[in-house]
């Protein structure tokens, strides 16, 4: 198992170029986009030569007794980051590290949070959820109860309403992780919360439900009863496992594409009334201040939306070829259709996306592109299957004025200095 | 936000039934399946009043500095086991545990792992793989060479061609985790390896491939030209992180559909040939004998196959309402269909299936199920979009005989006896 040792490294990347035929067939750009990629292996070399890595050399590590995984000590800087605009971790959030993520799936570690009372422990033999109010028969559930329904295991996007309202007035985030990062994407198994409505039955004059976590600050919203007869799902799963205690272990609600503290996490309480509740939570918090003083009621929908995460700011770029890779969603539907720019939006360019495509789910985008040393301004441009398009950052300051905080969808501008440096950008 | 005190939990479940209308017309069965849900509440019984729980009465826990997350401690149970059938901890193999999972997608911690020498600690930037042999021009790649090229993201079962091996004569293991826990499903992400061979060029009569493992064991496997040019993949990401240690961080082969062992970890070498290598591990391993004597010289597919993990062995089942829950996979394609029996095999219903069903990728199925009390047979059988069907065990030893050891994929039988009691049988 000795590599030939006439086999070593020449040359750094640049001596090569990556064969158009295999790949170029498959994506939108038809012209002109060389890679550097591996380095030419010559015979008789000398210098580098590839010999038995360590790693052959002695026994690497036993399987453990039981036990549950962990990433790698080598990617310890793959982590979630707290915010340091909030006075207390106890009512605050954490963003994913999206600049190293790639696919659609995101670790169950590496899940955006976001607490108004920390994080409760709940067993979830104690847990009870009560479905109350204008309904026929009120009900109690045990975890092992709504176990028992017919479930369904569906990948939605999560993203906090207040992704990006730092990003307003000027752009803060020095990586995508702050910019963006109250954002990721799970396969979510639950029951549909129809079919626990059905079980209980609906009262006449039925019209909103309100949903209340069992937290200290009894996260409490509003939903219509439309929405919850529609895809809501009480939740008790992630990514195949029992959710993890910061996402509302052991229940929680799912409301796809809807903003995320409205997916309520320790789920206790649901009851049906016949208007809506008008919670702190929807009144003085999570609502758009407009230029002139009113607020926007109620919005509840994540528009269409997407971000480039490679490369972005706080990264390096290298000469030659770069896949431009990003991720794209909607809160009403599919993503049909994403477009890249590399010079600040005069030009672009119908990214690929990945399948599967699915609603009110992730996206991955990629574009490859050949950057040459000049400055450059990348951003992307999300459209979904409604026909909406994500607008510009001057598009929606002149509909939402700067006052502003939650549902900022506009388009991300990252900055290529002649260094490779890349930085975040108003452009 | 304190509950009305006049909620009080009154009986056991038995006394509600799940409307069907909400969700019957959703399955494949029409008729009888009534549910034992929730419990109904009613005012003023007494009793076992709802109040405020201890999680809304305190602070819950901060967002910690930068992290990783972690299961709650509540699941401490649901974790990775090792096999007790090796002498060694160093070449042994631990399994999934599938009875608690839920969707499709296994979480990266609870990914079953086989190694043959360990599992090593390789930083990426030491890394190289080296591509030679049958090639027009030999090239060595570090990891940031790698994820550079254009890369794509798909999810794909990964299974251990010795799943099951320990139930061709009589059933052992006591749960689905030691019956078919060898399996796991990731969204991976990496390199189409057709595009790096395009870089170096295949030179004339190049036909097999030979992957080598940077481990200890130097794990070595033979791979037909025509799988790599199709859909092969260096992979680098498995559920949007970068790979595990135990999964082959930091680089791997995935060869969608084929035995688990092939899908070379810690690659750290590629070789171009006009025929197969025949290493090791595909000579006096990783081969089938017959009940003539003779082995099968090579068995990469992993052909359809299922199993219920909800209820399954050790498992207790309460009357009344029971979702069957289980997965489907196929090495060949898609699962086109999942048929259930509850009464060993007399009679099929056909599963729903959790949308999307993607290729060679677990495929989640459901059925409603209401136990009446009686002794059962449950079993589940797979068909895929070739026409294949899933063999019973005695189909399978007809043409196989007990001399083989891979490759088990016949239909798994659990037993429910009277009390309850979920058990591993032939039937």
């Amino acid at each position: 198992m000795v590599l030939e040792n006439f086999l070593g490294r020449t040359a750094d990347g640049s001596t090569t170029r990556l064969g158009r035929r295999s790949w170029l067939k498959r994506t939108a750009i038809a012209a002109g986009t060389a890679v550097a990629s591996g380095s030419l292996v010559a015979r008789g070399e000398e210098g580098g030569r590839l010999g038995v890595p360590e790693s052959m050399r002695k026994l690497g590590n036993p399987i453990l007794t039981p036990e549950y995984g962990l990433p790698s000590p080598h990617e310890g800087e793959v982590v979630r980051r707290p915010t340091d605009l909030t006075p207390t971790q106890y009512s605050s959030w954490s963003f994913t590290p999206l600049q190293d993520l790639e696919g659609i799936v995101t670790p169950n570690g590496l899940v955006f949070e976001r607490h108004h009372g920390g994080v409760p422990d709940i067993a979830p033999e104690d847990h009870r959820l009560v479905l109350h109010g204008l309904v026929k028969r009120p009900l109690l559930f045990t975890m092992d109860d709504l176990v028992r329904f017919p479930a369904v295991s569906r990948f939605h996007f999560l993203e906090c309403s207040g992704n990006g309202s730092a990003e307003w007035k000027e752009p803060r985030g020095k990586t995508v992780q702050f910019t963006h990062g109250l954002l990721s994407c799970c396969e979510w198994t639950g029951v549909p919360l129809a079919t626990v409505l059905a079980e209980a039955g609906l009262a006449s004059g039925a019209k909103w439900l309100l949903a209340e976590g069992g937290d200290a600050a009894a996260m409490t919203r509003s939903i219509p009863l439309e929405k919850a007869l529609d895809d809501a799902l009480l939740v008790y799963a992630q990514n195949g496992e029992r959710l993890r205690p910061e996402q509302g272990y052991p229940l929680r609600l799912i409301l796809p594409g809807y903003e995320g503290n409205m997916n309520v996490k320790w789920l206790r309480r649901i009851k049906v009334g016949d208007r809506p509740f008008y919670s702190r939570e929807e009144t003085s918090k999570y609502t758009d201040l407009l230029e002139d003083g009113r607020a926007r009621e109620f919005s509840f929908v994540m528009e269409a939306k997407s971000v480039i995460t490679r490369p972005s700011g706080g990264g390096g770029l290298r000469k030659g070829f770069n896949e431009i890779r990003g991720l794209a969603w909607s809160g009403r539907g599919r993503i049909a259709r994403v477009d890249v720019s590399v010079d600040g939006g005069k030009r672009w360019q119908r990214a690929s996306l990945d399948q599967p495509v699915l609603s009110k789910c992730l996206t991955r985008f990629r574009l490859p592109w050949t950057w040459q040393g000049g400055p450059a301004v990348l951003q992307s441009r999300a459209v979904d299957d409604t026909g909406y398009v994500q607008p510009g950052r001057s598009q929606l300051v002149a509909v939402r004025g700067l006052n502003s905080y939650y549902h900022n969808n506009s388009i991300q501008s990252w900055q290529v200095a002649v260094g490779g440096e890349v930085t975040n950008v108003h452009a």
